[in-house]
């Protein structure tokens, strides 16, 4: 079976994670503590980022983007129309171009900043970051998800699914992104309710079930997190 | 015509400039100020960031990633050999890998920091970023190109081009990110000669000439930046 080097709350992976489940193709999940810099681990991704596909033929298929490029390439055209990267030309720049924004510009000013210092600091040791939580960073990450949040809802107000009308990759980033945010209870769903309705029909997929049902180590999930009707 | 809209120091729109030169494709290029945030920019791409390729019909393809992909699709098949992003499954994602090493990792650890310390600050208005360069981040950059040199002269001992055989996206996104640094002097070639041979290859090449041959204001290129035997 391949396998996904992931960790629990790393957006990206999640992201991969969602995709894998709506494609229906099962993984074996090997966590991974990226800023141990092990050996093993940097063979597969020199980056030394999450999350890293690794298939039976041991073909390695390191980093998100190109994880999620090569999943619709080797499966793509076996989903019809539920493919999540769509033949239309339009749709395809439109879903890259968000879900970029997602992976990279919501990653940058939210979740890592949260990811980060409320939960990796603790575990990491000090010469690779760790210690108490930077409140400054957290403070500009809350501040920052507003803004992204009114931004998912003015797109869910305007098309059926993020990128039109079929459920695509920039969703599947995008609630991936949030998940984590989610669990930490840092979304302030009042702020927008399209955002928050189009983010119930993401969770109640059975694709994000197995992402639901996680605990990590030492933090509880805010209240509502695996909760369907928040 | 299509149109490039570009910032001639920015490593992304030099990225793509080198790919539309290689596939032959003319465009016209507009030179945005994105840190402007003009209304009229950040209508094509609401991230804010640069390149961004407006087609003749119309369709607008913003971010360099969603550009490189859209490129690839559109013109890709009509290069045969010469192709950019190689048919090969495993040397497509070892060319993915690469250009987004070049893409993310090399920029936020070496280039951001030169252009935006060294030039762009100078440009900017206060409340957008702009005043005296932060010296420190210069010097973290200075340290950091070093060991992208080796890294690169590491691929380029193993193969012929970054990637495989043939010169792909890989070679033209390093070369893109490289080439801002060598315009302000800050590339230790003395560090790899292979990588320093790599480079001359590249340099070398017709579509690398109309980069060699700008200035920006204010701003003089180092003195071999332009040299072919430097």
């Amino acid at each position: 079976m391949p396998s996904l080097h992931h960790h629990p709350l790393d957006p990206h992976s999640r992201f991969i994670r969602l995709v894998l489940n709506e494609i229906g193709l099962d993984v074996d999940l090997v966590e991974e503590k990226p800023w141990e810099r092990e050996e093993r681990f940097l063979h597969l991704n020199p980056a030394g980022l999450l999350p890293v596909l690794v298939e039976d033929g041991g073909l390695v298929v390191p980093g998100v983007s190109a994880i999620a490029e090569y999943l619709d390439e080797a499966h793509g055209a076996g989903l019809g129309e539920h493919r999540l990267l769509s033949l239309d030309t339009a749709t395809r720049v439109e879903t890259r171009r968000l879900a970029d924004w997602f992976l990279t510009k919501f990653h940058a000013e939210v979740s890592d900043y949260l990811v980060t210092e409320k939960i990796l600091k603790r575990f990491m040791p000090e010469d690779a970051g760790g210690g108490a939580p930077d409140t400054s960073a957290i403070r500009a990450a809350k501040t920052n998800v507003r803004y992204h949040l009114r931004y998912l809802g003015y797109l869910a107000r305007r098309r059926n699914w993020l990128a039109g009308d079929r459920l695509s990759y920039a969703d599947l980033a995008a609630a991936a992104q949030l998940s984590v945010v989610d669990y930490l209870g840092d979304v302030p769903w009042a702020e927008d309710d399209t955002a928050k309705d189009w983010y119930a029909r993401i969770k109640s997929r059975p694709s994000f079930r197995p992402l639901l049902n996680e605990m990590v180590r030492g933090t509880t999930p805010s209240s509502t997190y695996a909760n369907l009707d928040f």
